[in-house]
């Protein structure tokens, strides 16, 4: 049995998150049927990551096992041609037998888009949040790295998933503006349900003044997702890089 | 009656371009529709060009008379509220009595994107022109210059709308890359039905090596549709610059 490696894309407006869920259309889901299709064998997929419905990923790597002998360049063709335009294949590459995309991966970030103009833009829709009231993105960024080190986030979470601890280590947590566009980019060695979106929430409640920067660590250390921000809507949110040990994943 | 113009922006994705026909959605029929419900009165929108099915604006003008007494600072949100998010009005004044959105525009500038890269991209399905072949910039650049001038365009339109002439006035036809996207400007004093998307498909032609950048003069003497390129998608287009004497209608 190979064990193959998969870089995708994927727009996730049109689905469930990845995980394979009953009745609902997910990324995984899609891919594991065209796979079966091209393979002629029941495919299963291992995720990254379990993106939420509406999440998006320009960087995601996924594997599965297989005896297909279907040569690694016509993968990525023959996967593109059954799933649809908003899931992309860029490149499939053989990996070492005890590969797993989310076990291996030593790292990942995530950036939270904000639109922050006037008026409504549609080329936005379903990809960034759109919050009209003028934001200082110095401020924002003050607040965004007081959740760097290694905390327990257990206050940025939504309970959902079971996980053994909620320790997790950020190793970088700023906002840049382009123009009209805000960015949040966080680096960690892993990331909580709903994470990003809390750490985003928290950071735009501190620009709205219901507290300051200098809060948010006694936020963290009380555990309370009550005292933290809101869950900001998942169309701002996107995976953009990764890294592994084997650097032909990274991206 | 007040003589009101609209700035606005559409993702036309969804809709059968501006201009209303029978049994399909189009973007002046939205926005007729809502201005209706505001206003109480049957409302005549005059846009400032008719953009095709699929093809978008990223900055738009259009006029309609009222007898209406809604604050015009209301105006923009209220029609936001009564139309989908794949539109969206940013401002509306008060111009002068004949104002028109098409006959007092004295220049447009519309560009076609191209998203050249190996592998589709799930963030550009409906707005850039897939394009997996490297392409060289320099080389479309030097053909998408010889549009530039005062010429009989009549090779690069397609037949479907009277005009009294196919001559107009090219000011610019540049072609620049950022990263993965290109981008093809023309700026003109007019345009001939879907002339943009006929050039950019002539200058990919040249890039094929299916005639020179020095051969496009005499193709366009010619007025011989069939000698130049094919019409590209509708996805890639967007109306992106325009120009009045009112310049608080520029964007």
């Amino acid at each position: 049995m190979r064990n193959i490696a998969l870089k995708l894309m994927y727009n996730g407006t049109a689905y469930h998150g990845w995980q394979v869920q009953k009745n609902a259309v997910s990324v995984c889901g899609t891919l594991e049927k065209a796979l079966t299709e091209i393979t002629g064998e029941r495919v299963h997929l291992t995720g990254c990551g379990r993106t939420d419905a509406g999440v998006h990923a320009e960087a995601y790597v996924a594997n599965f096992r297989t005896a297909s002998r279907i040569p690694l360049e016509r993968l990525p063709f023959a996967i593109n041609t059954h799933t649809p335009e908003d899931i992309a294949v860029g490149e499939a590459m053989e990996v070492a037998e005890d590969f797993n995309a989310i076990g291996s991966c030593l790292k990942k970030e995530y950036t939270y888009r904000i639109y922050n103009s006037r008026v409504k833009n549609p080329f936005y829709v379903n990809r960034a949040y759109f919050y009209p009231k003028r934001l200082d993105e110095a401020y924002l960024n003050r607040a965004a790295h007081m959740f760097v080190g290694t905390h327990d986030f257990a206050a940025v979470r939504s309970v959902g998933t079971q996980t053994k601890t909620t320790v997790r280590t950020i190793y970088w947590c700023d906002v840049s503006r382009s123009g009209e566009l805000l960015e949040l980019r966080v680096c960690a060695n892993g990331f909580l349900y709903n994470m990003v979106r809390a750490i985003t929430g928290t950071v735009l409640y501190a620009a709205e003044g219901k507290f300051r920067p200098e809060d948010i660590p006694a936020i963290l250390e009380s555990g309370d997702r009550t005292a933290a921000g809101p869950t900001v809507p998942p169309g701002g949110l996107y995976l953009t890089r990764l890294w592994y040990e084997d650097e032909r994943l990274n991206g």
